[in-house]
């Protein structure tokens, strides 16, 4: 009886790391060097025995240092496959300490479209000797992969087709099948074609498993297909994945011939870059980062959001400059401005992240806005009456004047009704204006809430207050 | 020749949602009675023609009139399919204007395990009533299903599995699998149980159809397989789709029987719901919100998040306080403070997402706190050393004082380094008691940063310029 693997869980990676890591120091402790040799040698078995994508965890995992002694013991067999799972930040690592000839040897590994999605990290020598080796079609094969812009379903399509025609039996697909020595990964369904590589349908595994063996592929296949075209963008794709619960879709141009397929792999990790840089941009960092990288590298990745950030706090700082004047006269404002402005930088959020996500989805059309902002209104000044009216007591309480609450709470509705119009205002006008709405919104919103709140407050104090 | 629909993305979507919408403004004009029920005919016509899963999105996108009136046409078809694809906040809407009968009819289509899925937000009557019209086996799915917590794999494995034995050739399960009218969704191997019933290994369908229907599927199937067992968490079960390209995966006990099975569908909904409330738990929203609530719900739903921020806020506020006098001696104070805090947030923001994310994807162990730490000191030294000095030398041009512009250098370098601290000891600390690193972390961190930065920099100030 052989042994099925129980469980691959989180877990039991974090343990293989936790092995990695205590065989990497038993190695920097031992002094001597048979002794050194002979750990450096149990790891590589350990490595040996995990998943291309373990591997890839664990060196994402390590510092750079201890990253490139586990790099070497394991590149000469999987380094190409390897490589695809890294994030963008630890393969440049990795490639930096590779030499040309073994990064030909990894690039020889791959099918065509994953040596398109690696091209472009890889030296322009090694692409070229690496191409020079392949067939006419598999270079037309890259070529078209690398015509098409990241991002897009070209970029991402493979070429691992079955493809049979409409006018055979189920037995002779059958029997055609066994011709193969192992069908491509993902293969949930074969690609029906006529007779000018026009795509006419599918056929499903699971219907040609059930089907009489007497039956036409005609009979059999659906030709009701989700399919797509090169141009089109890879996160469209993804959600059509995800709504139709697709596990491979063709791709073909715009005649309908097959040129391609997508898989549900890769338009997971299309989900996943999707949300990550959704994450990251609200975060104010540029793209994912090398946890372990050097301290320059993550200045850089930082540097652009932190500029911007700094140029609206020093509006916002000007709009408290020109109010000096009031703030001496009542030294209570320079306390009580921070609430407003940030109950409406957090509204704003709320708000706008609502927004973003809706015309993301496509859920929200540009017509709905109105709508939606009386709505928003409506919120934001129910959350000003109370939260204001709250904060405006406790203002009351502590510097004993009525007036300072009442402007408290004007002040508060009145940015919460700010963060509301500019939270629907700014993504529906990025949409329009054909940009990514998401992008910055959260900068954006915040400065507008900011300023703002400053400036209605410290108004409305100096002409009621002072 | 039998047509094949070209494209299913986002556009041909929003197409269809426009013509919707466009047919129930034409039935709110129409007067004449007969007039509006054509045109509530061609609604439902339009209607039939689409995917659950499209209709399910053209529900999330309409106000929630216009919704019930889309339901009403659809409900009768395919109502339990629709009803799992909604949200959750826009399901409730839908169950709430339907009959019990009509809602038994609804549970009455579904899997057990898409029945467990609904049971939470259906009537208890109705739920009873359809249990009993279950068979046992049925009966005892569905109680299994609902015995596992919100979030664990239990909760999502479905029961369709076709399983065989390892001792069978290869014709025999071809033979076998003819008998079915057709194979589950998702099926991509069949899983291979001994005598009793534990799980020894899996014979993939791309196996099968290559393989010599002479061999035994001993020998064709593979016997290191990932498997989960119902009390591991979902999001684990997600990472393990995404990391080794899974379609299905078998659920084991403890013995290794096998006891259900997870697929790809069900993960991309873990993996996005996973993204979704990271980024709605960023924005301070609790959940997901159906985009038309009344506006009574949204205030719910964002209140808990608008409350913690006020008494950030109103701590913030008391520290300021504290140093009202040192503002009325200088008011330049009051208008530099917020870029102090300001930077301090944005910055600290950006740690804390590394290290949850690093924490989450388990790529963090909390021995490497120290060395994170280490690292995100020397950004956060550099940064406030750079946007330090800049910031101090506008603060010296304004306001015509050197030590002016020196105190704001050191008051952004100390507020950045806190920060850098925070940003690290924060989710180290959550992760340390079990916690979710995640949640609320840029609450804190911005509670930590405005404090933080207000007495750093009012304290230095006082200590220095007065």
């Amino acid at each position: 009886m052989t042994v099925v693997e129980k469980k691959q869980t989180a877990e039991r990676l974090s343990e293989s790391l936790a092995e990695v890591q205590r065989l990497i120091e038993l190695h920097h402790e031992r002094d001597e060097r048979a002794a050194a040799a002979n750990v450096l040698q149990e790891l590589e078995q350990r490595l040996q025995s995990l998943h291309p994508a373990d591997i890839a965890y664990i060196l994402e995992a390590l510092p750079l240092d201890e990253r490139l002694l586990v790099w070497e013991r394991v590149k000469s067999q999987q380094d190409g496959d390897i490589l695809l799972e890294v994030s963008d930040a630890v393969r440049e690592t990795l490639i930096e300490s590779m030499e040309p000839d073994e990064l030909v040897a990894a690039a020889r590994q791959l099918d065509t479209d994953e040596l398109a999605d690696l091209a472009g990290d890889l030296p322009r020598q090694v692409v070229y000797e690496v191409m020079g080796e392949l067939d006419e079609a598999e270079r037309e094969q890259l070529q078209s992969a690398l015509s098409y812009p990241e991002g897009s379903i070209g970029a991402l399509m493979d070429f691992e087709l079955v493809k049979i025609r409409a006018d055979v039996s189920c037995e002779v697909v059958l029997r055609y099948l066994r011709r193969f020595d192992e069908l491509p990964h993902q293969t949930d369904k074969i690609f029906v074609l006529d007779a000018q590589e026009v795509l006419c349908g599918v056929l499903p595994l699971r219907s040609l498993l059930v089907a009489d063996p007497e039956q036409m592929v005609s009979e059999v296949m659906a030709t009701e297909v989700v399919s797509f075209q090169p141009e089109d963008e890879a996160r469209d794709a993804a959600l059509a994945f995800e709504r139709y619960d697709l596990v491979s879709a063709p791709v073909v141009d715009e005649r309908g011939a097959l040129i391609g397929r997508l898989t549900v792999d890769e338009m997971v990790d299309v989900m996943r870059e999707e949300s990550d840089s959704e994450v990251l941009n609200l975060a104010g960092l540029k793209e994912e980062e090398d946890l372990f990288a050097p301290v320059v590298d993550s200045v850089k990745n930082r540097w652009s959001w932190l500029a911007i950030n700094l140029c609206t706090a020093f509006v916002a700082s000007r709009v408290i400059g020109a109010f000096e004047h009031s703030i001496n006269q009542l030294v209570a404002l320079a306390a009580l401005m921070p609430i407003v402005a940030g109950i409406g930088g957090n509204s704003g959020n709320q708000t706008i992240t609502m927004i973003v996500r809706a015309l993301a989805m496509g859920q929200m059309q540009i017509g709905q806005a109105w709508r939606l902002w009386r709505k928003e209104l409506g919120v934001s000044i129910i959350n000003g009456l109370v939260w204001g009216g709250a904060i405006g007591l406790i203002a009351w309480a502590l510097y004993g004047r009525l007036s300072l609450g009442l402007v408290m709470l004007a002040a508060m509705t009145l940015n919460l009704m700010l963060a509301a119009t500019m939270g629907v205002l700014i993504p529906s006008l990025m949409q329009k204006l054909g940009r990514d709405p998401a992008l910055g919104s959260s900068v954006l919103i915040t400065a507008c809430t900011d300023s703002g709140g400053f400036f209605i407050f410290l108004g409305l104090a100096t002409l009621f207050l002072l």
